[in-house]
């Protein structure tokens, strides 16, 4: 092969967002997983599947506060006719039963009780009168009750060795409950991913520097950061450098190093200072893709250098927002187990017309909301083409809109992607 | 008055949601500021409003790579007959214009570059041909523009002093970027509420015990610690006690000093082992109300003591939950600022029958799902009866069950309180 007069930088093949993503996902493993507290597993994902330990519940529980009982002795009592029987003890809550039931026996219950052996149902505490017969305590039952009345059988709620909870799934108030009630102290989770983010940009400040002429603040970083974290991973914050392929690669290779993934921003277009596009036509990495056919944010590059993912989003804050919902979050998701790590979609109705024409398919910042005949409607949060933050703000998905020679009306059926982490 | 024969814990006065919501957000005040770094502000609730500190963009920015020029100076240009001009500089981004443009004068621009003085417009790249002539360069334009073409002037995204968050506000990764954006490297947001946590009932266990006769193991409190933390408030937890008044007030008087809300489970119906109807009988503190007309839950209490908030949730795990984001959650949001801080309601249709007859309101724990034709419909988890913690992990909302004589049949348009944080 000779080496070809375009230079690399314009011959760029386009691939379909679906690919790139599996190409990327083709590239992602799991994490090792970890042992925590349950308190600190809040928003962690499980390692393992979590399997019921044993039958809940685990004991014959009482619905009701009353009497346990046998039915058999009560099954012709009325308020006209009450059955009088003989009461052997007191069962609160967290008491195991000392004396089984005989016949002509019941015992006084709590709600969550425990029921004595022999009996087999609980009657509400509202049908019965408590008195005294030659000091001994006993009780007038008023309504019968079939067996089982008032009463939860071991294991009618789960029975032991079900599956609860499937690895992967984030630990929210649900899990750390089932977690708890199976007697997981400590749970292993999958590690965090680490996540290197590089701001690269000579036009950028620091949020704490004042303005200079033809400066901006890097707003990308924090928002990186913020994602990250929504993300379950840890962001490693490697700063910003100008535009200088030397400067800047050697902080992509030290972030290799550090983190599970390295994210960079700016650089990646066609322009004479797109460093990015550099650095990855002269180093020992592999490009999996540098073009998609979508709007914003075509330029996204991903490559693989010694095992450790790159992924190099647009500069523009819009194009990095959807660049990172799309690429990023799917590979940190793959890392932590989840099963399906691809962003979850929606059909809804596009609340105002689109009447832009497009060559690519477009991610269009949005906010969904539900009318009150129950359907899902979504509108832009601002101009498209604009790189303001304020349509990031405000947005909750993504309005995906094809490739379309006339423009969309209002109405018209949509799918979107619902932005922030999911179960 | 006289001493009443009915004992206390009878006399309970049923109050609407509504209406035992507003007792108790009557009761809360927003928490004092503090000051915290752009990069720990993430889930924390802004205390002030954020107005742009100066015009976005702050300088008149080309939108484009290509050439800034004066667009009278092309207006007879076209490919068939370009219109030569002179070089002045290269202006990437960042790079402060050190020459103003007169007639026939450019400068090479890169996108998100600053326009110099006398440009008002931005020719593509793709449509100019660069040359030298006399060993200065000079570009060939192709194309005519019109004033204005390919930048973004002076505040024309966002203008000076315009309201851009509000107080009360989520710190997602937008946020972050608009505070960023604004140069807040520090961020005044409202102190996390404390939250302490008791939990009351002989039959608890730790999850780390065996299992005994009787007993289970307490996965109220590992639930109420991860809905505190997603609510941005921070848990105190003061461990379980027996079914003992007098200890279970120490730590409760213990809590409502160190907390901003204390949240006790159990002991709230009206069982002989009910100790917190006792506690409130005798304590200082005033009641604010203990019975709702709801299911489940209806013994949910709440009272004040020295100005500090004390609800007190049934010991049953799913009234518990449905008990937090009904009355929980709103208090932590007002602490927090949030305007509006009651459940975020939905419109949704009934995915299956619900042939119960409710005297009362329920609220049932259900899953949204959106169907192919964008509308929204929601099905419970489980059986509404039950206390599983499994219908807790999948619920993303409640549905609103009003009184019913007879039961909904699939279909049935219905509201449904939204579950998690919301910005």
């Amino acid at each position: 092969m000779t080496a070809s007069p375009i230079p690399e930088r314009f011959k760029r093949h386009a691939l379909q967002p679906e690919e790139a993503q599996r190409r990327l996902l083709a590239r992602v493993g799991r994490l090792p997983a970890e042992t925590v507290a349950l308190s600190q597993a809040w928003r962690r994902r499980l390692a393992e599947p979590i399997a019921a330990p044993h039958p809940f519940p685990p004991f014959r529980r009482s619905g009701m506060d009353g009497y346990a009982l046998r039915a058999e002795d009560v099954r012709a009592a009325s308020a006209g006719s009450p059955v009088t029987l003989e009461v052997l003890e007191t069962l609160p809550g967290g008491t195991a039963p000392t004396r089984p039931l005989g016949p002509g026996q019941a015992s006084r219950i709590m709600t969550g009780g425990m029921l004595p052996e022999g009996a087999d149902a609980v009657v509400m505490l509202e049908m019965t009168d408590a008195m005294e017969r030659g000091g001994k305590p006993f009780v007038k039952i008023n309504k019968s009750v079939p067996p089982g009345e008032n009463m939860a059988g071991i294991g009618s709620e789960i029975r032991e060795g079900e599956l609860l909870l499937e690895a992967g799934r984030l630990v929210g108030p649900g899990e750390a409950a089932v977690l708890a009630a199976c007697g997981y102290a400590q749970v292993s989770v999958f590690r965090k991913p680490k996540v290197a983010v590089l701001s690269t940009g000579s036009e950028l400040l620091e949020p704490s520097e004042p303005l200079a002429p033809g400066k901006i603040r890097n707003s990308n970083a924090p928002m990186l950061e913020a994602l990250i974290r929504e993300a379950g991973a840890e962001p490693v914050l490697l700063g910003k450098v100008p535009d200088d392929a030397d400067e800047a690669e050697a902080l992509i290779l030290r972030g290799l190093e550090a983190a599970d993934l390295m994210v960079t921003t700016g650089g990646v277009s066609v322009g004479d200072y797109d460093i990015l596009v550099d650095i990855l036509a002269r180093w020992d990495g592999e490009t999996l893709f540098n073009k998609i056919a979508m709007r914003p944010g075509s330029p996204t590059t991903a490559a693989v250098r010694g095992g450790r993912l790159l992924l190099a989003l647009s500069g523009n804050p819009g194009a990095c927002f959807v660049g990172f919902h799309l690429f990023a979050l799917p590979a940190l998701r793959a890392m932590q187990g989840v099963r399906d790590p691809l962003p979850f979609r929606f059909p809804a109705r596009l609340a105002v017309p689109f009447p832009k024409v497009n060559a690519f398919r477009r991610y269009v910042r949005a906010r969904s909301e539900i009318r009150p005949d129950g359907t899902v409607w979504v509108a832009p949060t601002g101009e498209d083409q604009s790189s303001l933050m304020t349509t990031i703000v405000d947005a909750d998905c993504l309005i995906e809109i094809p490739p379309l020679k006339e423009g969309y009306s209002a109405g018209q059926p949509v799918m979107a992607v619902r932005l922030g982490e999911r179960s």
